[in-house]
């Protein structure tokens, strides 16, 4: 085991988790104020270092119709906008870092600019954006009566959103272009403000991010998606990275998307990896294996195959059980559907062998199930085969994080994997350390850093 | 006088205000999370009735360059997203209502529907969407990269993109949609859960608002921009409407939106009338009328020709000084060109005296001066003149509404101008009355409410 310390975060999307059905299960208040404001706090002080918001236009569809079951069920549906909660939870807690999702094929680079700078003020540099490519492309695009985009072109689009959304938080405004001058009546010097230039495939942008610069600039760069494509956008610009497979499938996306960045000048710990970590845990392992089977109880094979449709578009319903994928071929996500094709090296698994892999771990690969010592030995196993940095931590059975933190960090701290002290206060600094606010020079971003020309002799 | 209470709206952009010199200004702190906090507290213990955000994507552009004095001088410029404080404000506030700008020319309907549906939930009800239709189409649609739209276009579109987030908002989940049958695992009956079906000319959309029924649903409508077409707008479907001018081109405004209002088969108290209100007041009238002078000798004729250029694209600099304006065409905003135009029967004013009167009054009107009898003097001279229903107070010199809440209100509430205690919990309710926080059946919207076709025998 490696001397590294882990990073946390916790995964949350606004809307219901799986375990909704469990009486002690919270997150069907998840549009109160204070659900939120009571898991922020309680992640905060136990020193987890970030919360995540996953999120998604989608729902799932099947021949351009909503699946009733997901309606029924709450499978990856209802959903809110997690933008909207972060100033709250940004006053309740200290340092806590808060991460969004926004799609590069749905919201504009503008505006996204716009929203994210606000928020990485309020929050004194506490914000992330997990780019998203809108994977759920077959019911987004109908929402927003859009022709739905081919899975290789999102990625193109969102390699062009990103760039001209970096070169707006690090291009408009110069480091000292700011005054706020009362006595002479000067708020900026204009000689130090550029109005962004853009001409691109996708987006055109001739103007000004209206928002001072905030403390991080771009805020952390997060990415998921783990296709060829996805493994490229996220070798390019991403600073931390969420997987969710098989182990040693994690293993080989993790050293595959090393050895790009590195391709791409970027250094070998440019990017933390963090893979899905659900922790089942009691005082026994029985109790353990207990909870678990009746959260896995509550799961339908319907229900799993409307999430299955939700994440590649194919609908497993229509196949026959005992054979393999009758189709591999979808516009949509593909992450799921290599992870099952035999692609892999991995011989390929039958519909049903999938729906039950679906129905009993969804998209985060196997759980963690035992005693607190046990639970540790198997993430601490994931982190030494994967060379990962952390975690991504689903919530507990309850829809919060007590478990983890009341019986699970204790012992990971114990054994020394957690840091006593995390750097700050910006989230870029907890992750990577004292004074590195600001993208580092190896980020193709810092290109679009404004500065003045300085006359040469 | 009436015996009607007045509305009291507090005003604000998320920026800077025109005083913001002033050492007591606090306005320069617009990105930290106290600023606002500190504010929305004292608005709510107060009894204002709602905060409302002013917003823009644009900013002042002349021959398609940003103008350095906005920058310099802080004229209508920085801007961050005032939709991002809204849950932090609603988490600190008990009552006060709180009322955001979008306009209908850069933000998807789709996405405006899902981000102020979760607000409205979080806030308990109390989300109020000002429409505006992007008058500042010279710098907008070059940042965004998009053709600029003609004015009466951009109403077209206004009015489409209403009518489709209303169907959004109204349409999609039935009344008794939501089960959160944890026993039976039902969360919702899909049955009652529609798919919105839009082809327009502007917006097509197939599919669902993902977020369940909030408390208003559709959040209350406000609107300003009294041009003719801005006016339509506002008699279909306002419920407040925003009025800053002459008192007595205000009274025309508010009569003609109502007769309007009257035609589309709406009550005639179906729309609040909210003058702007600046209360420039001091314990004597000299002291007050120092302050005002003082405020005034902030405000220079460039960055009065700089504010003129960003609601009507207009360039006064360009003309001679001693004429009428030079042309009136234009395609943003013209509130303000109509204003100063000689079309509203009165003579046309002189470029120099539209400069004077931008610098003195900017785009709200006379202010109110004097000691706390006489302001509320003069204000109710203007809810008499105007049939308006209150005032959207303008910041106190120094940003906040410290002046306005400790010695105007108090006179006010002496005349017994203010409800003692203001219905509620949602923003509708307390502006229209106990158990309305639903659209009134006589609003456009209710076309849209979902509801399972009951057969008829």
């Amino acid at each position: 085991m490696s001397d590294k310390t882990l990073m946390l975060g916790a995964f949350q999307t606004f809307g219901l988790g799986g375990a909704w059905r469990l009486p002690a299960n919270t997150s069907v208040d998840f549009l109160q104020l204070d659900h939120w404001v009571t898991m922020a706090k309680r992640l905060d002080q136990a020193g987890v270092d970030f919360l995540f918001f996953a999120d998604d236009y989608s729902y799932p569809v099947l021949d351009g119709r909503v699946i009733d079951v997901a309606i029924e069920k709450a499978v990856l549906f209802p959903r809110g906008d997690p933008s909207t909660i972060l100033s709250a939870l940004a006053l309740v807690t200290e340092r806590l870092g808060l991460v969004v999702t926004s799609s590069t094929t749905v919201e504009k680079p503008q505006m996204l600019a716009k929203r994210l700078a606000t928020l990485d003020h309020l929050s004194k540099g506490r914000i992330g954006w997990n780019v998203v490519t809108g994977s759920g492309q077959n019911a987004s695009s109908k929402l927003m009566g859009e022709k739905m985009i081919a899975h290789d072109d999102r990625y193109a689009v969102a390699d062009e959103h990103v760039n001209l959304t970096m070169k707006l938080w690090e291009g408009s405004w110069e480091d000292d272009a700011l005054k706020v001058d009362k006595e002479n009546g000067i708020y900026a010097d204009p000689s130090k403000v550029h109005e962004i230039e853009h001409d691109g495939p996708f987006f055109k942008a001739h103007g000004l991010l209206t928002v001072p610069p905030s403390p991080q600039r771009t805020p952390v760069l997060f990415q998921a998606g783990t296709s060829p494509r996805g493994r490229d956008l996220a070798a390019r610009y991403a600073e931390a990275v969420f997987v969710a497979a098989e182990v040693d499938m994690m293993a080989t996306q993790i050293a595959d998307i090393k050895a790009r960045a590195e391709q791409f000048g970027r250094s070998a710990d440019a990017i933390k990896f963090m893979p899905a970590g659900t922790f089942i845990v009691a005082e026994t392992e029985a109790e353990a294996r207990a909870l678990r089977e009746r959260m896995v109880g509550y799961q339908t094979l319907e229900g799993a195959a409307a999430a299955y449709a939700f994440f590649t578009g194919l609908d497993l319903a229509s196949m026959d059980l005992d054979k393999p994928l009758a189709t591999t071929k979808t516009e949509q996500g593909r992450t799921n559907v290599e992870r099952f094709s035999g692609e892999n090296g991995k011989p390929a698994p039958t519909v049903r062998q999938i729906l039950d892999e679906f129905r009993r771990n969804g998209v985060m690969g196997q759980p963690f199930i035992g005693t607190p010592e046990q639970v540790v030995d198997q993430a601490e196993a994931v982190i030494e085969t994967t060379g990962a940095d952390g975690f991504l931590v689903q919530p507990d059975p309850t829809g919060g994080y007590d478990d983890f933190i009341d019986l699970v960090m204790p012992e990971m701290r114990r054994r020394g994997l957690l840091t006593e002290a995390p750097s700050g206060p910006t989230l870029r600094e907890r992750i990577f350390g004292e004074g590195q606010a600001r993208l580092p020079h190896d980020h193709p971003g810092t290109a679009y850093i404004a500065a003045t020309p300085v006359a040469v002799g």
